[in-house]
């Protein structure tokens, strides 16, 4: 685990067998994002991704105060596209420095919801603008009752680029509520949250909803790896194809998924109720 | 109706004009699928599709436990590709063999949601596993207070193959509730299922809950065929392709559903306040 | 605004700053839809959509009873396609009448989701059939608690066309809720819209609602509208596009997008605590 | 036929029965489109579409040396959004205003695709830039073999934007040849056009590459129109849509072009072998 | 082979290892299709399909001059809904029917192209109408020179539904051509069957091209049949999906596919210069 | 340029203004790649499409011998998922790695795709299996006469899975021709690849093949690098999306390209005949 220990922004911990809880880890400035804090996110993923002795991940913020605040707007005023530089550019040439821009920013925060391992995401206090593009990438959203949530960037003269607007319309039922929210960039609670389905559970403080996310996490983490994590692959393949694409390409994953000694495993379980125990994934 | 009498899975009985009422008929093992009961589920909506007798479809299961317990796991065991069978084959032959399986089991589910007849699931008892992927095929589904749902198919080391996993998602607006009831294979309540939109009421026990679906099935068998069935289709269609390609999809289906007799006697009987009659379709 | 004279059915006020009001204007039949309505209905969103004092519109009906009653059925059973003219032409030449037909009519409603400026829509009393089509356009939706909603259309003998069918479903997370009312043509109430999220609020009267609906337009009407403007199309095409294609079509709006004055204007306001203006749009 | 009198930069004619000939009717311009054109060009092709006594168009240019220069770049220069007018607007703002000048001139091109009748493009002499546009919303191309081809664009220093890179890779076989020509800009002649697959047909000059369409015209327009008219809509249908997706609306697309009194006329005159006559559509 | 010996209008030899020759039996009519004909053809390459010692197919007509002369008017014309039955049914009621005619003919030559082996096509003669969509369902097509080739429907007054439209234009490279031959129903001959990519080769005669198709058929029987048929289905699937979606489709097949036994057989096979032996599959 | 002198396996080599020689260069091996090539491949494909000193890219092999022999099979057989290792894991387990490492591989080649800079590719010699993946990632393709194509893979016993069965059947206009080669593993010439269009020309040997490439590239890096990357881009994005998205995005696109300095620059020389010149991109 030492592996995770070169992270500046990035703390990583195993609370419980194969259970890792990953905090955005800069308090002092809310965990606000700069440059260097979305290239440590997209990287630390990539690695718990790819570590077969993680089968669950649970997100949340350092400290007290914040999940997180969204974009570190001072450092985004000082350097990168949004500072100025290059201000002698025609528009065409800054439009290609700001793809570039946006499509990494875009690309570190992708690699949470590429993640092949489920992720429960434990919102508390100011989670604004990117603290929504983030939790949008989660399998599974759990708030703390005080979670200040907005999809904040009309507020900064923009719309959200980095996945809140891709992606919160196919998370949540209502697109009245998605569209009001989008654009009026006005707050909402951890309650109103709940009712519209953008959260499963709330919770009364910041602990207790990381702990319940661990709970979470650590039953998960009891199960065939193969089944949970297929089940997530096909959850997300299913939501960018059709319903016949959908099937088949489920037909094609469980035809090598079902030779896995998981089945036999869990049904010997089923029957001797004792707890299964599974190969590394 | 003798037509229907072949089976012996399937019990079609015809409580009102119109109206099929389809059980899954094998109570003693609390109506669990082995391969002819998915062969005979399959035929059966074949011939309800297209039986002119039959406007509205409503499906539950034979006896007082169970809708369906799902799979059935020992005949599972000892026959097919998960009991073991074809063991010498290597993985890419077996694999074969699989998409043959899943392919086929896949289809006769799949032949409920192609029945072009409305068809209401009232569930009930013990719903698990393969009950999920069956009332996702439903158009409208009800539940006994009594029903206990999970998604059971990751406790015994699998991805649900058979469509919960392509259809749940579009069904219920929360992902975040999708995701929780899928990975961890936990129970739900009809109350649940509710709340999230799974399903649309609830009632005291299995005899309320069919009886309402069976009145909501009359009302319906009341309506042009033409209306009814076309709307079904048209929803269907709609799910899987982009908003202006349903648009024009309607458009080309109502420009012959539009010189059908419905519309003139429908709107005479707005005006007279009798009952319409249909020919039959 | 003289502009706005022209139009027979179709009433627009501008009760504030880049506001506009809206109604349908044709009270005494119920603000039913004849084609001379519908066309204007088209052209009017046009208008608006390409108006540069115009950043958000409010769209309700004329009148105490009703937002609209729909279809005009004695109208269309006078003249156009449904009114039997024709009637010696062949099944397909027929079809040929009704496909331009429920194409125009489509496009004209259509305009209302393709204007450029986010519409909130106040649904009060009578609101059947095309009330729902129409609200189907609008990103967000209010409703007075009198308000009657029914997707009608089957209960004159046909598949709902103008837009219902392909919209509804994306809007509300219930398909089960959604199947039952469009298959049935049951009333629903303010009350139950607003539980399925059909609706993200409701008020006591037409009144309070039609109030509440030109607050929230105001509120939009004071950001920047480069950010309001994208955040609506942006949710729109990642409503009918994969998730990929989504996040690559938001990079290259945004690359033009963040070179607006609208950025720094937005954030200098958040640091003065003054409200920021900026260029019309 | 008087209806086609009022446009001044085309030329509608009636060669022979159910055969319009239009010609782009600015010849001592070469043809070149200003806004004026396109405007005209679109509004033309509507009411070809529309007009049941055409079955079968054919477009040329007016005079010995065009089919069409493409844009008129001294009118582009000196109003619309390439002249420099809204020089004081920032970026976000011009590209509104761009975003809006090249839907509309984009709409305007694509009405001869929409049009419900084949299209049959006679290209001759210089044939740059939007000539490609538009010869490649025609449904067949035939070429005189003086014809200078090239997708100019690039070299006034912009990608081609009004149809050309989205429809000419799916036209033409060899995306190895269309990437070469679109990026170099390069002319190619008659022949490589014939030889790639662009034009079906060569002939020696413009005189005879007009009679061979208008030839070709003739007999299409002596069948039936509800079989010439689909099979144009299906495949159009097809390119845009999966396979599955195009068999579905072919069935429901015949499934009311079969009622015509077409089929029964058409195979009586197999048997007879006389002429077939077909009611206008 | 007996399991062969059930079909009337379906003859199938053996004439090498693992090689299917079906051959389309009914030579008194030119092999035309009546129902009988194709639903038995759909059943013939279901078989062949699951059939384990058939590895490649090669499908001829039998008889001198046909392949087949297609759909066979005198029966469409004596019964089904093309016979004019079904005549006091209104518009709507008819196009039930008759899109469950065409569906039903669609998905039984829709077999053909789901055969999981390759099917290799020769044609010669007569080839009209159901030629051409049968031939589009194929993998490879050779011809005799004497082949006769129209895309015949528009002649006798409808568009082509059994696939031609869908598949045509995916399978030939020129838009151009393959609009000038559906629009026009024209002959067109081998040598331009050749010349715009539709056939592979072109050889003398019947009996050259039949030898021909079965040569090539045996040469594909002797390789792996893992990569012969996964080469068929990531081909087929790539057609109808993006790029990314095919790639990843590609990466899940071949999880499995690369643990068969036959890349070690192949490459053994390589380094020896002795010819591998697979198994069956 | 000294930034180009890390790579062990791709020699760069900048031959004219703007345009860069990218060689496979490990000519011992016939430029077979093993994973530290392919490695190398996708890095410097993204630093070349970075690199705004670079406008297009040429790329062959080192050596007279090969473009590239494909996979370095000995290599593959002894290390990574082909060696066998990981001998013990159950087949579900095997695949993950399999899907990993075959993800891992289509990423590095597909880079050359994702270049924003055009590819034109000069094949020659041997250019089996790989050599036909990594060309179908070009924008154009020329060959020498020498050159002896193969898509191999199906006589190694898999399907070729690094993206040639997804784009090839995108690149050539004859699906019956691509079936063969890819079904058949058959050796093509370059004549052949000419015909049908998977290369735009041919020439004698290897020199004179990357002379014209080059001699290419200098045209295309004389125009203006807005225009060219801009078509390039949207050529792609076309491929991938209907026609109605791609005209959309092309409207998005070039609302900022066109704000460039190019199209005056390109106009001015147009005039003045004059060369342009034109800012870094």
């Amino acid at each position: 685990m030492a592996a995770y220990s070169s992270y500046e922004f990035m703390r990583v911990t195993f609370p419980s067998a194969y259970v890792a809880h990953l905090e955005m880890n800069r308090p002092s400035k809310l965990n606000a994002f700069s440059r260097p804090v979305w290239l440590e996110f997209g990287r630390v993923f990539r690695q718990l991704s790819e570590d077969a002795d993680v089968r669950v991940v649970v997100l949340s913020g350092a400290g007290d105060r914040a999940f997180t605040a969204g974009l570190d707007v001072s450092a985004a005023s000082s350097e990168g596209p949004l500072s100025g530089e290059g201000g002698d550019l025609d528009p065409a040439r800054k439009a290609k420095a700001l793809r570039g821009h946006i499509g990494e920013f875009q690309g570190c925060i992708s690699e949470m919801e590429r993640c092949e391992k489920p992720v429960i995401c434990a919102l508390h206090g100011v989670s604004l603008g990117l603290a929504i593009d983030i939790s949008c990438c989660a399998d599974v959203r759990l708030a703390a009752s005080n979670t200040r949530f907005a999809v904040k960037e009309v507020d900064i003269g923009l719309a959200a680029d980095i996945g809140t607007l891709a992606r919160l319309p196919r998370i949540v039922g209502s697109t009245s509520w998605v569209k009001d929210v989008c654009l009026s960039a006005r707050d909402f609670s951890a309650q109103e949250a709940l009712q519209v389905g953008f959260v499963s559970q709330v919770h009364e403080d910041k602990a207790r909803t990381v702990q319940a996310a661990l709970d979470m996490a650590s039953r998960l983490a009891e199960k065939s790896p193969v089944a949970v994590q297929g089940t997530k692959e096909l959850l997300n393949y299913g939501r960018d194809n059709g319903t016949a694409a959908a099937l088949r390409y489920t037909t094609i994953w469980n035809s090598v998924a079902l030779q896995a000694g998981d089945v036999p495993s869990a049904l010997m379980s089923v029957f001797s109720k004792k707890t299964p125990t599974f190969e590394k994934l």
